[in-house]
């Protein structure tokens, strides 16, 4: 296996050279990487098999990574769109009007990706008030991204305790280091911790039709961690907790209203559904990021539909006869009554949610 | 697309040939049908994308057929044990020790499986009491698919009330025609019989990894009887029934418990639990041959786990890395609390259901 490790050519940015070699040298699996001036990412549609490196040279090249999905994952696109927001000022660094059409595509890209808009609004804040603007940019990007990778570290922090000895933990879809910012994302991070704390551990992890990011993705990170990890279809959860085969189900998180309700991907709800009928602890993992205070419960968080074309075929094979329509409804709702808690940077909340949750949103970023 | 009629070729048993014809021309989707002397079945592995038939000559050839799941579903399985028995008295008419080995090889392809033990056992009941053993077992064969075919109509008529004219159905798996004798199966027989009543009716089918009989199979069957068909994956019900898409779930049942607990393919439980959760009526379809007087509750049926290898492809093509493992539980277990009611031949039973089960299973066969 080829480690998704930055590039030999350092960066001329001293914050830039230190996350680097951070990711080079502590293990770190980083969704992208300051290299050189620019930035490089790892094509996260074409692992496991490949392990493609693409050089990302202009905002409006990370806008079509995001777009293709090359980089997914909320957190890793709060690195994207606050590494783009700093390609965006270093391809006119003298003339901030420039800035604006890159950084619309780029906002684009995902216009449901919160992090996204976060990343983006940062490194900009940082570049329209600073006398050298690409090096505040650059400087914020990586600042940006160093401080996500300390929130995943202090979540997995507050979450491994939860998880003893001996467990197994059934996952869902794809919340590791990828999809974050190189530690263990929201979902792995807690798994990580405890694995680093010399415990034994085992993943379910559900495939995720039909993108399979848990067959994909969550099935080889926790390889590269050693985790010793299963596969299971997305309708075989309630068979193993009724078999006795979990112990805690933990998942991430798209969006986390202000009373807890939580969208994650389609699929999640009925995990959450059968852990409650079957007495299993049920977890979710976010970051102050993830919560959008603006959505005061689960119903108004809106749920994306992705074309059907997705559902039909399997890496360009028909599944079903011809002139058959599909739905793909990407989320669904799991609300917050059916959560044992709610894995934070700042914490393991227990419910009622909606006050730790305020808090967490209104502390310094 | 090709009709799965009889060939050409007469049965020489009136009452073969009384079924062949019935098969040819009241639109029937049979899993297999006489053919001169032998049988010829649908190879349901290769379906929607190839319409392969084959012939089967020897009780032999028909458990292989049984082993490989070219023939599948409870009901179809019944007519394959009844056929296969007849193909064992015609290869040795007059000396009936000879049809132990090929009926003990036959009971054991698929030994979890009781519609075909009674299918067997009805016609060897037949041929030994007979003058003409194999006149007796091919009129024994036929006559148990015919009454087959009769239950999946009543099943129907029965569960066809409680479609309303415009509504959309979940359903999961393939419990249709080819799974039955016929007709519609279980869980599809009642969707057919509110078609033929003239009501507009929409079905969602999950697509049911790994082997997607739901995509494959219940996808080509509906589109047959002209009912439009949509799919989802197998983690999908839950977020369509909070968007208010389903009316409605019908599942088919591979075992019911005398309490009506019931296992079906695994993925139905989630089914169920998100029914309830959203308050959607929640239907089993069964028979008489599906129930098991000797299983008081779900917990003692027996989960059947299948090849982790299953699992970890598709189509021949690897869906995650190598050295990850896999599991398969083939069924899960809906308690009978969560069924709205149980659709058979005999009528719509409300819970509880016990009592009449235990009249259902103690009716003549």
């Amino acid at each position: 296996m080829l480690k998704c490790s930055p590039s030999a050519q350092p960066s001329p940015f001293p914050i830039c050279a230190h996350l680097q070699r951070l990711i080079a040298s502590a293990g770190l699996w980083a969704p992208l990487w300051p290299a050189g001036e620019v930035v490089e990412l790892l094509d996260q549609r074409r692992l496991p098999f490949e392990q493609v490196l693409v050089r990302v040279e202009s905002a409006g090249a990370m806008a079509a990574a995001v777009r293709v999905m090359a980089i997914r994952g909320s957190g890793a696109l709060g690195c994207a769109g606050a590494f783009g927001a700093y390609l965006a000022v270093r391809s006119a660094p003298a003339d901030p009007p420039e800035w604006g059409a890159p950084l619309a595509e780029l906002g684009a890209a995902r216009p449901t990706a919160k992090p996204l808009q976060l990343g983006m609004r940062e490194v900009m804040q940082a570049a329209y008030q600073a006398a050298d603007p690409m090096v505040a940019a650059a400087e914020a990007a990586a600042g940006f991204m160093l401080r996500q990778i300390e929130i995943e570290r202090a979540l997995g922090q507050h979450g491994q305790a939860l998880i003893p000895d001996g467990a197994t933990l059934l996952t869902h879809c794809h919340s590791g280091a990828l999809a974050g910012a190189g530690y263990g994302g929201r979902a792995l991070s807690p798994i990580r911790a405890a694995v680093e704390a010399g415990r034994q551990v085992r993943v379910i992890a559900q495939e995720t039709r039909p993108y399979l990011q848990g067959a994909r993705l969550t099935a080889w990170e926790l390889q590269q961690l050693g985790v010793r990890v299963t596969l299971v279809t997305d309708g075989m959860s309630g068979a193993l907790m009724q078999h006795g085969d979990i112990d805690l189900c933990l998942v991430g998180s798209d969006r986390v209203a202000a009373n807890g309700d939580l969208a994650n991907k389609v699929g999640t709800y009925l995990i959450a559904l059968a852990a409650r009928a079957q007495a299993i602890p049920f977890y979710t993992a976010t970051t102050r990021y993830t919560v959008d205070p603006d959505c005061p419960t689960g119903r108004e968080i809106p749920i994306e539909f992705r074309p059907a074309q997705e559902v039909l075929e399997y890496n360009g094979q028909p599944i079903a006869p011809t002139g058959v329509d599909a739905l793909y409804p990407a989320f669904d709702i799991t609300p917050a009554d059916l959560l044992s808690g709610i894995i934070t940077e700042a914490g393991v909340f227990a419910p009622p949610f909606a006050p730790a949750l305020r808090r967490l949103t209104q502390a310094e970023r």
